[in-house]
């Protein structure tokens, strides 16, 4: 009896933790959206939205991580129950990265808007969030269904993200190349570019923290790297 | 004295899994230094080296992980050990992300080497890699002496690496627009920059977690505040 009342306290606590979990990825989501939209659009206030509103998703983080600290603290979990907990903090520690580079899109939005469009590279941007986006909802999706195969689905579509960021390294290059005057503005948006890929390469994360949960091993050495643009001469 | 007993073997334990991270330590600092001095001596078998020896830097991080984890479980330590815990898992994730940066930054000098040098900014980006290396020689120290005054002085270091970027990010852009031969070579010496300047963001990171140690409270609290209701007794 004290055993199945401890058990369901810790299921109960561990539950709270999950759900600040979705909260805060709902918050990410949202970010990732309008960081992109803001640029597409040139809108200076949705910009300084989400720049504001990444506090909230860094406070979020704490909260998380506080807590996952005291359930271990109070509850003293086997090793299994710990892989779970450390995985929320792993989880949230990626989301909140997410959310540092967002918050790094609206910034680099608010200067670019003051020099012309460069060709069609926001809307391409907009389209490489939007995946990165719907990528982070089935990761968040697989990691409440435990669903190891969702999970690898997501890892497997990074490589598009990649794809999208080679595409737009190449098409930065040409265009500061045929116009030098906007080289400044390709070099943010490049940032911006590289920005959304980290963003894939930490949902991507998340989904591996989902299979190893599940399967017990991790999908590392499985994993192509699809961004090749460092080694692009 | 059974309680004594615990606690030494604890002791012991985690002595054990603080000489890997010095270990790691040891390694991610001789890949900064590696990965710049390749970069500006143009050796591209010293850069394939720093690629090669990034497996040895995140090995070690799952061997930490896997460590804590385990001593997390068999010890079930108190809140204040937790917290120790569970910083050693974070400085871990941080050394590893700066590996990650010295290998891409051995990746880029690869590529680099089969253009001409621009201007002599592979010297400004070793002596930038130097601080950053020196900086965290001291912040592992810190971590090690539980010096909280070392490590906020670490912690402010890392605004002359923000400004010699900040230069650098200008002199690109100028390069750049002088001559659009040097563009491809420009992104990739741009990268490096913004790579040594993150691998400063996440020395500063763990010079945090060492002053979060020592003080109980964040480094940012103790930057000047307006208001200090919030601390108010």
């Amino acid at each position: 009896m004290v055993q199945q009342h401890i058990t369901s306290a810790y299921d109960r606590d561990l539950e709270a933790i999950q759900a600040h979990i979705m909260k805060m990825g709902g918050l990410v989501e949202a970010a990732i959206m309008s960081s992109a939209r803001s640029l597409e659009t040139r809108d200076v206030e949705l910009a300084k939205e989400v720049r504001a509103g990444d506090k909230a998703i860094d406070a979020l983080e704490e909260l998380i991580n506080a807590e996952t600290a005291r359930l271990i603290a109070l509850r003293a979990p086997t090793a299994i129950d710990l892989r779970l907990i450390l995985s929320v903090m792993k989880v949230a520690t990626n989301l909140e990265r997410i959310g540092d580079y967002a918050k790094n899109i609206a910034k680099r939005t608010t200067v670019l808007v003051e020099s012309p469009p460069v060709g069609d590279s926001a809307a391409a941007l907009r389209r490489m969030a939007r995946e990165v986006e719907l990528m982070l909802k089935d990761a968040l999706d697989s990691y409440i269904q435990r669903d190891a195969e969702l999970a690898t689905d997501v890892i497997s579509r990074d490589q598009d993200v990649d794809q999208m960021y080679n595409a737009l390294f190449r098409q930065f290059l040409t265009f500061m190349a045929e116009d030098p005057r906007s080289i400044t503005a390709c070099m943010h948006l490049h940032f911006i570019a590289k920005n959304i890929e980290r963003m894939g390469d930490h949902v991507t994360a998340i989904a591996e923290q989902v299979v190893y949960l599940v399967t017990g091993s991790r999908p590392d050495d499985a994993r192509p790297k699809g961004d090749v643009t460092s080694t692009t001469a």
